[in-house]
């Protein structure tokens, strides 16, 4: 036994286990090795300090949500039509940046007025329009968002968290007039790692059951599978999957547990799911309910700013000039 | 002219202009085009909802500034040798993650005690653990960042804005104990586009001037240059450029004018260059400052987490599965 740990002692010395501890930590002296772990300690110190910024910053969120949520039940009357704008308040363009040739050439190509209420299928067009929602759209879910009224949003202070709320006309296709998503936020520092922190972070998301009406119900179906193996082989039976559908997004995520994870292969694939789940809740909450019309005008970022960041690194290149006196 | 008018309008309509425009909002009825532009006036006060939202953070920030600044001079102090922690104070491990066989071999490697006193060079290697700073050193940089003692940041409300300081011990290379950037930041929305408004934003950077001692100035060379043109053409004449070097940060950075970015065909490297610039100040103040240590050992994440988000789109295969009953 002495043996296997002096053997895995060397292996640790050539750098074998946590290959990004840089090499100037292992040569440091003792004395200085101390000073640093003291430092460590300073830094949950400023951890707990910065959990309690990110606390205040919710109870904000919380303070402010009266103010936006009046003005979006103004966008909301204005979408379904339950009020209709005066001239005064229809006066900015409909594109900021576009010109009077410009708005008179997209003036001209509308089509005649229909009587329709309001601005129909303004939610699913806004859902389209987003980076992060529109690949979640399929064919089959277009018929139910149109029936999409509103998408609003509250915060919850306790537990941490926020909600979001789909508000559906009634249709055909399930007896829900609401299905919310509630996204649940850890805004401690997790006491296992909580060198990680940084800011609040999702870690549970619970959504609304669908009341499907019968035969309505499009995030299943059924497949045909001819068996391979056993005393049926050859022969073929009916099973119900999941289907692709923008309303897999009312699906309850948590994250795998210590137990589930040992059992399960699939638990990097579960995890990036979860991730992608989270960040869905986040942004339709941070940039999707709060700049609706700029994603349907086309108007809205579709991606981050960080992304398009140039990656010039500022080296001067004037060596290469000509001179010329 | 109305001929002019018509062709340019049908060049319109085939989508030459605005082509990120979304076709259905071209084909919207002009009633339907008058509640979007309602919902424009809805967006424009959301935005300044928004901007009073941000101004409140900022306010909170430097509510938070002096809770924060203690335990920053408590590090700078250990890291200045200013003063010797305990025991008590430095058990926490130097590795987060480590275990006790991995803490072992860390400290086996450790050099004797030359009596330096706290943790020397200290900054230097923060900064080149981050991946945002470590490419804007060179090697001629180093010598002079071993001097430097601390990093600092205060919050400006009157204009808004942040302050990064430098703190140096007595050096050769120049006579400045404090090199400062001061980032100006604007909180409202930009009258000229406000719809694209998305929090504050750097908006100038002022960088102290550095009083280098004669000769020490690694930030400027002198090239040798071979006349191509004129009366001594063939001829080489000497002259002084900027070199490559980590205090070339102190560069005051000022957005292009309006009258600039007409004669300039280098504008958009210098937005980029401008852009990496307000990048690295924030990164500084938000990450790299608050997180010294993590970045020390080599704990901080490097990247942005969103960087390495899964590309796992949900898709269930579970039609491919095997039958065996």
């Amino acid at each position: 036994m002495e043996g296997d740990k002096r053997d895995l002692a060397d292996l640790l010395k050539e750098g074998g286990y946590h290959s990004d501890i840089p090499e100037i930590l292992h040569k440091l002296s003792l004395p200085v090795k101390k000073r640093v772990c003291a430092l460590k300690k300073v830094q949950l110190d400023s951890i707990e300090i910065e959990a309690k910024f990110y606390e205040r910053v919710h109870q904000l969120e919380k303070e402010f949500e009266t103010e936006f949520n009046k003005l979006y039940e103004q966008r909301r009357k204005i979408v379904t039509g339950e009020y209709e704008p005066t001239d005064e308040e229809s006066k900015l363009p409909i594109i900021h940046t576009a010109d009077e040739e410009e708005l008179k050439a997209l003036n001209d190509k509308s089509e005649p007025d229909d009587g329709s209420k309001g601005i129909p299928s303004f939610w699913l067009h806004v859902l389209k329009a987003s980076d992060m929602t529109q690949d979640m759209i399929q064919d089959h879910d277009e018929p139910i968002l149109k029936h999409l009224t509103d998408i609003t949003t509250t915060i919850e202070v306790d537990p941490h968290g926020f909600t979001i709320y789909f508000h559906f006309s009634p249709n055909e296709y399930f007896t829900n007039t609401v299905l919310k998503k509630q996204y649940f936020l850890e805004i401690k520092p997790d006491a296992e790692d909580p060198f990680s922190f940084d800011g609040p972070s999702v870690v549970r998301a619970i959504g609304d059951t669908i009341q499907w009406n019968e035969g309505k119900n499009i995030t299943k179906k059924v497949v045909k599978k001819k068996l391979k193996k056993g005393s049926n082989a050859g022969k073929f039976i009916s099973k119900t999957v999941k289907a692709d559908s923008f309303f897999n997004f009312f699906d309850t995520i948590v994250p795998p547990t210590e137990d589930h994870k040992n059992e399960d292969d699939d638990d990097d694939d579960s995890h990036d799911l979860m991730r992608a789940d989270f960040e869905i809740g986040q942004v339709l909450r941070d940039n999707i309910i709060p700049r609706a019309v700029l994603f349907f005008t086309g108007e809205a970022d579709m991606g981050d700013d960080m992304f398009d960041m140039g990656e010039d690194d500022g080296e001067d290149e004037e060596e290469d000039d000509e001179y010329d006196e």
